[in-house]
């Protein structure tokens, strides 16, 4: 067996290493041998426990120095002599699905079996004889014990069916002692053999000898095998979380609070991860670490499921909390395995009126508060890397303008010791520039010109500052004002954090590496002659990949039933794709195993978030739906079957209060139909939700009739959801249901090849997605098209940023509007992110979220009773 | 024993509750009740291994209650029972420092005692008779073992000395069998009692019954006792980190990475931390709860050591690394329990030409990169914080400009399902308005205008935007300019992020309360009628608080020989008062103990960092100091003495790297002079470390030279130290110093009454510290001195924004300058974390750290090649 060869190496070489440890110190100085020795086992210790490779650490040492801090040192899981106080205590107690059996007990047990019904046990003393003497009478055996002393030996060992004789030494029990047919099992040391001891028994009146050299790798292999198991698809023994629903359904902060979330590595236990995999950040979050990727990469995926939602109501239609609801029926109540995978939310908002993003009612991510401030801090480490390059670019910009290259070049490439030398990144730069040289010294007077002039042109920077604040005074500022910036004044914003290109990388990143080199891509202007200047040219690409090693790891927290939870990027789904990342999907669908979910969310209505789900974040990940859970409530449908606009903060007019089927009917036949014939479009089962928002007064009638219309619009199925006032519980038949159709074959296909035209690409998704009847580009538009053509960005996919109110591109026309032409006003591109970004129709605020206020709020209050 | 009888007391409540939430369920469903059970059990479980005042759990519970789960949940050091997989383990293995004797085993043993050599155990099974067993061998005693229904028992009986009976159940030995002397001991259960069993023992042919009833509650004591020992002070047993340094010192990052940190959880264990007061932020960083302070409050505190420097030159002169090395000394080579409390780095100049701050050489805080960048998201916080209350002032303008009081009043006190309340924070506000009304509805058209309206004026905001990158083009800049802002435009700035009052106030903190009422109090700006408008009033005071939330815990981190260090807080010492928290120093006394040390250190020069330190800091805290290490180098002493001025990236002149001792003589007699007499005057005794630099050319001669001086002004010694080269090593026999400086008296005072004018304030700090003959204010300073004195704010300490590079306000005049006049040109107030700070002579740039470029430095190459 390949691997426990390879693991008892390991073992060996351990012991090796430790032992020359000490015998180099004993060399140096005897008289401090003893404790640093014992520090140095421990610190060996330390890192074997660590090491993935290593399943197994066989202490071959003097028993001297197996103390109790090596003993206390050494990881449970890997000690497989069985000599831990934790295994001993298993094996005294009897559970042996976890320890060891130290491999002496377990040898004597194997030749004592059918040899009567009586043992001696002589000599030997401490956990060991115990361990041998627990081992044979929980097989039915009676122990005695005797001592090499004890007057009575012969005796005993006359009456006795088998003698055990522990810790030989050079003592001898005569053969005419042994009763006809009985057995003696001698133990004696022999470490020649670097191995502890070998058994020896005798038949009849002569002895005869049968060596037995015991292999402490016995162990090893069925270490190996329960890693091994470990990484096998197997259902999750989760201790899920009570919940006692209350009517009427408290403040999502109340309910919050009322729950205890699981200690985060009890969580992360009880899902397969192994503790080193993990991250803390406090009791209840932790970042998951890469290497599970690695780790599981023989394992299948689970199924993937795709939470999307008809076109909304500006009050939102609750995508969160069905995504929330869906896990904790599927993990709590059905017993399957099952991940959501949530974006991180802007912490803007949560100041703002709208509260925080955690779900809400009794389907939640706990603890809110967590949740929605700082998390792990990801978005602040994309606004520290987001606001570097703006720094970089201004810093820059003044330093070309006011020093010669000689300068310049002295800046960037200066001397250390006497010696200059390029860094990886400036070669990058060298060689895009057509020079293949290494040596800075080499470089012409107009080689080191074309180097260190970036000449970025003002008027083009498209890279624009962030805060993860509302703060509106900040969308149109102009910057440079004081005197020490030498006038270079320059008209510029603030987006949102989450808006920025690096949110977007994090969330489509496959890797560190990929997230590496999606950073050095991003284009932050262009130059006067007109070339794309990018984050590698400024020279602060590796500084962005050190300022976000950390946030390209996923968060792991967990719902109000203790069930597993994601919390992973947060692009806007306006100017970029709105879904969580590839590394959080990717992460879950090994964990949940094959006959797991992952349940995911995509921001704003189908046609935007899903689409781009599917275009865009499928095609980076190379994974694929099985099932699209569409969320639609009877407000949102009766909204699109002609009611009267709704907002917030208005009471809702009589139509959303009374039953009014005529306006359920004609939401239904118009944007639910729309909505999943696009789902069909791309070949994934649709299952509709139908969620029962707080304090709904939808009726019977209306319920039934949304789900029966979407049945026959093509809808696998179609279900009221209630895990707003019930939690899991009431969403269970929503999740047998999408169980159901992921046992339907999917036939997932892309909307459009990219290599198609960029306009044609635009036309695809206008015309077969929203229903438009052509597109029609601005000027503007036109003129950067064919730029990114020209400078090879042209398959590229697409991420529209359109009105997510309605299908088209005024947000008034609800239903599904026909016979529209879409109207292109500019075409942009993320090139790190990897897409192209056509703005539809006139889209204002798309790049700093609207902030309705910074007055007290409802969050804010409740959190200042907390302090 | 009044502790132990709470704990009791606790117990029984949680017995009482599994039992009665077992009944309940069964009551239920009996069928489902089993499994229900024991989540139940779990649950209750993990609450009491996290209560503090939880001193052992006994699990009064059937057997088939305590399954494995149950026993795995169980935490070891609460299990007075002992039953436990690990306490079973350590029992077996003779380790009972830890584990506990199950109450039976050692009842039985003490009733053993003289009654001979052999005992006979009959019946019982398992992990309880092997304790039995093991415990009465390891008395020295011969145990054999029956069954009840083996055909031997009586003969075995008559043999043994005493026989011990387990689970007797229903079976009886009658008198006839035992020989004279020897004794009977019967356990039985006794569950009416509320506790597991009781003993019976006969002697003679009658059976002489002593009924004892075994208390688990013996074992509470034990682990209560245990658990005060816990608290009480003791020297640590740290695993160091052993250092191996190399020749020539490498650079700090490879010495950094070439070092393994332990886990911080097991440094925090060494420390006496229990594990529910960290919060863990990955591997190599935690939290340290508040609670400490709390459950250490009797805890006698350590020494408190202030590392301070004399005026340094524009290089620095190294006083982190002098922290870090003699940490590295005191807890390492001599032993003692030392804390190093550092403050956070700005992650801005990282990426500048700075780079990081984590110490140098081999005196350094690992992992470096993890102490530059992001850290545990402090500064994010803070960052977060303090834009949030500058968009509420924007936000708060524009409101209050375009809409009429009632809606303001609709805003700010919204109708939540029809019923308005004033907040906290917002009855606060009216009672400063001296409204003394609490319900929304009884406010007079006046009494509205009053409360909605703050009437900023807009030239009178004193509140800046922060960032934590070094963006010199955000120092000045107008925002505002969108049309969505109405035309409200207006000239601020950003600051760099520590900066911000935000930063000084967690500094001086000493709880969440205090920081919460220190960030309401915030002045934000003036109103158009003269009064100071606070954060409080903004509203938002409770939105900071629970923003900083997590922020006020400071984070263990260690240095590379593995001692622990807070990382907390990093105001800077020109606006702000340039010292780590307060609160990381007190927890860090508490932690060493009475014998311990704990290594502080402030900002700049010890006219100012030091004398901020004591007025301020220790004013705020109560704290008192024990020593000030002194830090001084042969360089800055050279240029004191009349040596060239050196500058950043210029090769020194020859007069710094040739021996000079007349200028080191001059340096000595004037600048290292004047600050010791500056310690003096609090009544501190100064012990000064000359630090040997990285690749120094100082002489053996110029060394004696400074040290000779040194003492001959005043100081309790003087050493040079070479922890640059060595690690603590190097620095040892300055710590050895610090100690011996320790036990000398120490007449700690402040330097002036705080009911003193401010002008007063400023006036005894300047002649007394600074060696002026007198001040002169401005028109300017002297309005704003009045108006705080008006405003009531005149008895805040001062916090003088001085150049560092003088002990006058001008950079040129080194030594000790006299006869100048020390020109305070503004008077500006931090109201909430409590100082007035007049801003010295012309010094420019006060509030952004100037950048020096943002090309690629030496940090972000070497980040480079790792990512």
């Amino acid at each position: 067996m390949g691997i426990s060869n390879q693991v008892v190496f390991s073992c060996r070489k351990v012991v090796q290493s430790t032992r020359e440890a000490i015998v180099t110190l004993q060399k140096r100085n005897p008289a401090i041998q003893p404790l640093l020795a014992i520090l140095q086992i421990v610190e060996e210790l330390l890192k074997l426990n660590d090491d993935p490779k290593v399943h197994g650490i066989y202490l071959h040492l003097p028993p001297a120095s197996i103390t109790s801090r090596v003993l206390n040192t050494l990881k449970p899981e890997k000690d497989i002599e069985g000599i831990s106080d934790l295994n001993m205590g298993r094996l005294i107690r009897g559970d042996l699905s976890k320890g060891f059996v130290p491999p002496l007990a377990s040898a004597v047990l194997d030749l004592l079996e059918n040899h009567g019904k009586t043992v001696l046990l002589v000599g030997g003393e401490g956990p060991l004889q115990l361990a041998v003497q627990c081992l044979i009478e929980r097989s039915g055996m009676v122990t005695l014990k005797s001592h090499w002393s004890s007057k009575t030996l012969q005796a005993q060992v006359m009456q006795a069916d088998a003698v055990v004789l522990l810790d030989v030494g050079n003592m001898y029990v005569p053969p005419t002692w042994i009763r006809p047919g009985a057995a003696i099992i001698y133990c004696k040391p022999a470490p020649e053999k670097g191995i502890a001891l070998y058994v020896v028994f005798p038949i009849n009146l002569c002895y005869n000898e049968h060596e037995m050299i015991l292999k402490p790798s016995i162990n090893v292999v069925r270490s190996c095998s329960r890693w091994l198991k470990g990484q096998e698809y197997r259902p999750w023994h989760l201790r899920s979380l009570k919940l006692q629903p209350l009517t009427p359904v408290p403040s999502d902060l109340e309910i919050s609070r009322a729950q205890i979330p699981k200690p985060v590595d009890q969580l992360a236990e009880e899902i397969g991860l192994l503790p080193e995999e993990l991250e803390a950040y406090g009791r209840s979050k932790a970042k998951v670490r890469l290497s599970v990727l690695e780790r599981l990469q023989s394992q299948p995926n689970g199924k993937y499921i795709l939470v999307a939602g008809i076109t909304p109501t500006p009050l939102g239609e609750g995508k969160s909390t069905v995504t929330v609801g869906l896990v904790q029926a599927l993990s709590a109540h059905l017993k399957l395995n099952s991940f959501a995978c949530l974006r991180q939310p802007s912490q803007g908002p949560t100041f703002g009126v709208k509260g925080g993003a955690a779900g809400g009612g009794y389907a939640q991510v706990i603890p809110m508060e967590e949740f929605n401030l700082h998390l792990t801090g990801d978005i602040h480490a994309i606004t520290a890397a987001n606001n570097l390059v703006a720094a970089a670019i201004d810093a820059r910009m003044l330093h070309e303008a006011t020093q010669s290259d000689k300068a310049l070049f002295n800046r960037l490439v200066p001397s250390v010791n006497g010696v200059r030398k390029f860094s990886p990144i400036q070669i990058s730069r060298l060689q895009r520039l057509g020079i293949r040289k290494t040596d800075p010294a080499s470089l012409t007077p107009e080689e080191i010109n074309a180097f260190v002039r970036l000449d970025l042109d003002p008027s083009k920077i498209t890279w624009q500052r962030v805060v993860d604040t509302n703060d509106r005074f900040l969308r149109k500022i102009t910057v440079g004002q004081a005197s020490s910036e030498k006038g270079q004044i320059r008209e510029t914003g603030f987006d949102i954090a989450v808006a920025s290109e690096i949110m977007a990388i994090l969330a489509l990143a496959d890797s560190l590496g990929d997230m590496k080199n999606r950073l050095a891509r991003m284009v932050v202007g262009t130059s006067r002659s007109g070339q794309p200047i990018t984050a590698e040219d400024l020279g602060v690409s590796g500084a962005l990949a050190v300022l976000m090693k950390d946030a390209i790891k996923p968060t792991l927290m967990q719902t109000l039933e203790g069930t597993p939870v994601f919390v992973h990027a947060g692009p806007f789904a306006n100017i970029a794709h709105g879904n969580s990342s590839v590394l959080a999907d990717k992460l879950a669908l090994k964990l949940v195993g094959q006959d797991g979910f992952v349940v995911t969310e995509a921001g704003f209505g189908a046609d935007i978030g899903m689409e781009k789900f599917f275009n865009i974040k499928c095609r980076a990940s190379g994974l694929r739906p099985s099932v699209v859970v569409l969320v639609a409530t009877v407000r949102a449908l009766k909204m699109h079957g002609g009611g009267p606009n709704v907002s917030a903060g208005a009471p809702l007019p009589r139509e959303y209060t009374d039953e009014n089927l005529r306006l359920v009917a004609g939401g239904c036949h118009s944007n639910l139909r729309k909505q999943i014939q696009i789902a069909h479009l791309f070949g994934v089962p649709v299952v509709v939700a139908l969620l029962i928002v707080i304090n709904s007064t939808d009726t019977q009638a209306e319920i039934d009739l949304v789900c029966q219309i979407a049945k026959e619009c093509g809808a696998s199925d179609a279900l009221p959801c209630n895990h707003w006032a019930q939690g899991g519980r009431g969403c269970s038949e929503l999740a047998q249901a999408v169980k159901e159709a992921t046992s339907k074959p999917s036939d997932f296909q892309f909307l459009y090849n990219t290599e198609m035209p960029i306009v044609e690409k635009i036309r695809t998704i206008a015309q077969r997605v929203y229903g438009a009847d052509d597109i029609e580009l601005s000027p503007e538009a036109k003129t950067k098209t064919d730029y990114y053509h020209q400078q090879g960005y042209g398959s590229l996919p697409i991420c529209m940023a359109k009105t997510h109110l309605s299908l088209s591109h005024m947000p008034d026309k609800k239903g599904a509007p026909t016979g529209f032409v879409l109207p292109i006003r500019d075409v942009r591109a993320s090139i790190g992110a990897g897409f192209i970004y056509p703005l539809v129709g006139t889209v204002r605020g798309l790049q700093t979220r609207k902030v309705k206020g910074l007055f007290t709020c409802e969050l804010e209050l409740i959190f200042l009773n907390k302090v």
